[in-house]
């Protein structure tokens, strides 16, 4: 049975009005990422033949996100999230095999935990459906999963259940694993007889049990694991939830974080051991440190690789395609895009190269700026080995400066530089004596007259 | 009785010594503002006819921080609460009416608080006085209010208190309204035959309970809102819970904050739904961010006005007269002071412009800088719609660039740019080729010579 | 009996596997200082006549960072404690005082526990050890301190203590103190019959005590004064620790720190009452603040001098050498090294001053460079008083710009500028009318054909 194919059913139809926001709910980001490409990113390593995603309200939204990567069903009007499972069936025509329901605003399920479902699906006492069920702290609103090791008795709303039930703590997530012929039959059968007028999905449950059937629970480790994220306060909450435990594992692998709790990582920053990272460091995706390097406070970080022993800040901005090789420094106030920074070359202060190459051992000077926007296309800077560019040069890109060649301060260039070759682009120093003074007198004076 | 005048006096006579400062502790800022201008702020809700301060040490920074908006009366010397309160009768000589009792260095305490204490003040059992009292979780060092279903039985220091009284967990925040017909009459009957030799506020309630009149407590909802700041730790604590608050509030309202622990408000930020926030945002008074912006980690905003769409940051800093109009950019180590970024236009990277008007999509060049002070007044720049100005460009103010105008990388543009015009202003470029060769063989052999 | 010489000896021959590191244990830093150099700051005050520090793995680096400071003494195999202390033997041949044992990874024990140690030791009733005890919240796994009003029973290592010992609640840090006469006899009689086969340090008590000697415990105020730092959480817990504390001591001497969570101090920083520090500052070492200073948020502080009233930041990065007299003035996105700025001076926008003296009242432009580095030496800028150097400009080192003297915007100026002169080195200006139109056609259409 471990070779049946497995589907995904993720409900996102609702768009989420606590958030109070234009965008959907399951677009909103944690560690840098759309939530819903969290739970994507978990459900693909279990290969699943067929994503749904079940989407409605501001629809085309999530069409665009996840384009060619998921099957879509409607749900319009809403009815429930029977009735949103329900939608899935043309798209899962065909299909057989077992099914996870899943939610695009509970990103943070573990693969193995969506394993250990389908896995306690295929036991050999084949319950008709799993349910993931979890032991909150405080379980007072949820609804209730009334089980006896392992076995389920009843599935029972908050609003309905006994006081015996309620003391029961075992709650619904509303995750659930079926096999596909079983969960359309299942759900053709409930009945929207409730306040709401709606088709509950665990109803499906308590319909397999009065036909005599064996229905599962499993439990998650951890509450947090299924909490889901319906306002902005909680998607704050996730955020800190998911920040925590980056930083407890960064630092078990060897990277100095000297105040954790103001380090901000990427669902994707890869740190090696000996890393050191100063406070108030913000790594936005794609962000790759070698051993070694030290992060400077007040740093930010996108798309960036950062070799072995590289000084980064403070205030230094690199952004994608920002390459730092072994032993290169980046310093204050500098920013870094789609550049280029060879073994041990420096940009220490008040700079910005954009479209650049810059060769082994080169010192780029104080106030430097490739100028690599005309106003409609981007041009490349190309800087040699040991070239020296003076403090407060423009090099106006394309432009190509040669091995150890000198740059004079001030310099705009904008004609290639050959090797070994000085370029001073400067007019001559016009000198007036006095001519200061004369303006400090006369300037005293207006001011004087203005009061 | 609802037409009766209502006046505040506010006791700020002591400086606060634990502070250990040279500036009045009401004048200590929480959220960008003195504490004493928020509490200001909640009691002008009441629409007070009179509003007297009662200072005493460094009352000049009082006298001048509230000029004309209140009336001063001195307490000099201070010999406690009642004889404080006692000051304000020449002030409020022919007014008649209520009168609220509050605390400089007890900021934070509702107008609906305040307004409460009125209104009980004036039902129907006409109470001689109306004690504002909290129920704190350690009660200890706290006077007590012995009281049954809200009718003070007794005004009790805490040193003086019985088993029984301390056991009493309603304290009194000090805050207290009464008629001022009363309020002066009560005053002069307190003695100061205590350890202190001070005149308590308090005892008025018990004199007037002597007499055989009703005094009556109501309780603020939670005690955080009568504590009172006397040091700089306690000051810390009022920021991080004022914060703390704003937060949740933002949020709730569609805000994203993607680490709201380290973003910091003023007691006026006002930003709309859907914005975005980055981890360490610091906003300071007068700011104002509309729909569908974004402001990147590290920025810093001042009096700015942030229009839809528009992405700051990061490392972007706005100053008093900042307005940034929809879907414009302002990048990274860019300051803006006094100027208007026109619909569209922008200033990506390292840039001054202070005194500007900037059109609608003009380009601002890395490395521009407006020079809008002679070091005697101020001057400024004009750019027009759809103009480039190259990077590392000084524009010398006053100064102007016309529309579609180029200015050409590392100019220093001191007359005025027509429309469509390219300027330059560029030395020719030096050529010395292998001047960079020998310069390297001097300075290698000159360093070795040194060592 | 208390001229008696001290020794003490340090234990760091583990180099902490936990820690995941190149760099040994002991030398990664808390407040900006390597771990063991806390622990040295504080046994100094005890003015030790001998200390050795017992190394073993990554020896080198210890060797190289304490130099000259402390004898070595190696530990290789390392057997166990009471093996490394035995070690320092030789080192302390002919030393006869009081030794204190320590260990390089608990370095916040305070000198005045060190000092209790050795009081207790040469008390009248002449213990032959005294043993540090602590009280943890949860004390399962360290071994326990057998006592009876401060005289000890027995030392049990956790694993091999009875039910009674674990109810116990008295740890032993680890830290002993014992003359020196009696300390390594009785390390000669410790035995490796366990299961690890070590020496353990602790045994010497029981030997004593079964020798019919006293031994006595002391105990510390707070566990945390002896808890080990031997993993990268612990590190940053350990720092945490030390700013929470020090963020208090700072607001009691009269700091305001608006949110001292989000400041970050060294070992030696010095602020004086009344200095205001906005939210995100961090402070390396070797700052001093005086009072009335602001250092605004998002700044960084390393070997600075500031004085009163100055204005720092935001974005201010103060490096080595920085010291800005009375009130002057360092704003956004400016970096100041080895340089004075005296009263009254500005630079207050995109800066780099290096290597450089600016006299009193002189402004600095934005954007203004220091060209202090020709890729071989450093060279000095001096700048007079009242002198104002316009936006963007290159002050190439060796340079001198007198008292009043002016230098227009966006000049490079390499010759000495005299008192009260202007210097401009800028070419003329360059106008094409109407190409700049001509140049948008072109590109738009070029533009457009690449579509």
């Amino acid at each position: 049975m471990s070779d049946r194919p497995i589907a995904a059913i993720i409900l996102a139809a609702g768009k989420g009005t606590r958030m109070n926001s234009s965008l959907h709910k399951v677009l909103h980001q944690v560690a840098g990422r759309p939530m819903i490409e969290h739970l994507l990113a978990s459900v693909r390593a279990l290969e699943p033949q067929k994503l749904v995603t079940i989407v409605g309200e501001s629809r085309e939204q999530l069409e665009k996100q996840l384009e060619n990567r998921v099957d879509f069903a409607v749900q319009d009007p809403q009815l429930g999230t029977g009735h949103a499972v329900q939608q899935a069936e043309e798209a899962l025509a065909g299909f057989e095999g077992d099914v996870l329901v899943l939610y695009g605003d509970v990103p943070f399920v573990k693969a193995e935990t969506m394993r250990a479902m389908v896995d306690r699906l295929r036991a050999v006492d084949a319950p008709a459906a799993v349910v993931l069920g979890f032991e909150p702290e405080d379980p007072l609103r949820y609804g209730r999963v009334i089980a006896q090791q392992g076995r389920i008795l009843k599935m029972v709303e908050y609003k309905d259940a006994t006081g015996d039930e309620r003391a029961c703590s075992l709650c619904n997530s509303g995750l659930l694993a079926a096999r596909s012929e079983d969960l359309f039959a299942l759900l053709n059968r409930v009945r929207n007889e409730n306040a709401q007028g709606e088709y509950y999905l665990p109803d499906i449950v308590n319909i397999a049990i009065a036909d005599g059937h064996n229905c599962a629970v499993i439990t998650c480790d951890s509450p947090d694991e299924v909490s889901g994220i319906n306002s902005r306060a909680e998607l704050a909450a996730a955020e800190a939830q998911w920040q925590a435990l980056r930083r407890e594992e960064v630092m078990a692998e060897g990277v100095t974080l000297r105040a954790p709790e103001t380090v901000f990582f990427s669902y994707d920053t890869h740190l090696a051991a000996d890393v050191v990272v100063e406070p108030n460091v913000v790594f936005g995706p794609g962000v790759s440190v070698a051993s070694g390097a030290t992060i400077r406070a007040f740093s930010h970080l996108e798309g960036a690789t950062v070799g072995e022993g590289v000084e980064v800040g403070p205030y230094a901005r690199l952004r994608p395609g920002a390459v730092l090789e072994k032993g290169s420094k980046v310093g204050n106030f500098v920013e870094i895009k789609n550049a280029t920074l060879a073994e041990g070359a420096k940009a220490n202060h008040l700079t910005y190269l954009g479209d650049a190459s810059v060769g082994a051992g080169a010192n780029i000077g104080a106030g430097t700026i490739t100028c690599n926007y005309d106003g409609y296309f981007k041009h490349q800077t190309t800087i040699g080995p040991r070239a020296f560019i003076g403090s407060n040069s423009a090099l106006i890109a394309p432009v190509s400066i040669g091995a150890d060649a000198i740059v004079a301060a001030g310099s705009a260039v904008s004609r290639d530089v050959a090797d070994g070759e000085l370029r001073m682009v400067r007019a001559d120093q016009l000198i007036k004596p006095g001519w200061a003074d004369r303006f400090h007198d006369a300037m005293k004076k207006k001011k004087a007259d203005r009061k």
